[in-house]
This record gives structure tokens, sequence and C-alpha cells, in this order.
């Protein structure tokens, strides 16, 4: 059993909307992610999904209206709700989500990443 | 759907080792703590449980040996496994486990909290 540095497991990366794994626990996953950019607008069926920002800022967009989320706040998108994640500069996030959760939700895309690293 | 600025929720209580819930999602409880002095011995037989610290620090006790947690760390505690957190300074703590788990495992004990306030 060991703990986990956030940052120094944020600085073992570089590339945008790829997440690692970080820990795991009761079949849910806690993984570390950066996003810069635009990514898809998407949905999960059956999974709930939290954001928490350990540094930067990002604004998640629904449907019907746009919510900034800054370090040291998190946001839970309950299942089927559509969102996508907007970064105008670099933001590292903690995902926690359960293991069966695929990034870009019921949609297949080439930012889809399966098999993902654990760190 | 809000988001939750952690730091904002820890502002609004004093007390020790008396989580708050902050959010739930997928069976799973969001929750925000302050630690100071010794919490007991204890396991949870059933839940895996998440400490990650947002400020201060604070020993995760094993049985076979002490680990410090700092700001932007966490650690997973399997469940099964006796632990007690110390604190020797005040800590803001995010834990993250089942909806089921209550605070002090198995053990019945002063500290025991249930029916936790929602912020």
């Amino acid at each position: 059993m060991q703990k986990v540095n956030v940052a120094e497991k944020m600085n073992l990366f570089t590339d945008y909307f790829n997440p690692r794994i970080l820990g795991e626990l009761n079949g849910q996953q806690v993984k570390a992610v950066k996003f810069q950019g635009e990514f898809i607008w998407h949905h999960h069926d059956n999974e709930d999904e939290m954001f928490l920002v350990t540094k930067g800022s990002f604004t998640m967009q629904l449907r019907d209206k746009n919510i900034e989320i800054n370090e040291g706040e998190f946001i839970v998108i309950p299942r089927g709700t559509e969102h996508r994640p907007v970064a105008e500069n670099e933001v590292h996030i903690l995902l926690f989500e359960p293991a069966t959760t695929v990034n870009t939700g019921q949609q297949q895309h080439e930012l889809t990443r399966t098999q993902l690293e654990k760190l």
C-alpha cells in the first residue's frame, strides 16, 4: 500500500484527453487526465462521472448551460447527461468513475481511449 | 447540476472526525472531513476507502508502518485493513467511499457518526 502524489503522476505524461489510472477502489477508478482544447459531446449510459480540478480550469458544457470548473472544484455528471469539456489552457483533472467507463461514452471516436495505462 | 468548491464547503464546519457529504455517484459518496488528533484503530469489512488531502497533512497509521499523506496526495485503504489516521495539526480531507461506509468501521465508538449532514 502506497500513497499517490497527484502532481508527480501528472508530470509523467503530456498528452491530452488520454486518462491514466492512479487507483482503484470498490469497482471505481481514480484517473489522471489533462485537457486542452475541445472534447466531443457524449454521455455515459450507465456511469456517473466526477471531475475534480487539481490545476487550472475548464468549462463543462452542458446542453442548457456552461459551468466553469476551477482548481479545487468538482462536478458530478449524472449518467445519461450529455456533456463536453472544453479547456482554453491546459487543465489537470482527477476523474472518479466506474472501471467500465470509456472516455467518449457511447461515441466511438478517434479520441476514444481504452486499455488505459496504470501509473 | 452544480459544481462544488471544496474549500468553501470546508469553511462551513469546524469540528473534527465528523464527515459531511458533498456528492454522490455510482453508489459512492464524496465526503469532506477535518481531522485533528488521533482517531481510533478500525477497519471496514466491505469498503475500500480513499483519503485525498486538500489542505495540511496527516499520518495514516497501519499495523506495519506509518505513511505521511500531504496536500495533493491520496491513499486507498483496502477493505479489511486496520488503519488509524492521526493529525498533529488540522488537515482537510476528501473521502471517496461507498455510501454504506461508517467512519469507525466495525467499531461502535463515541466517535461513530451516522446520519451525516449534506452540504
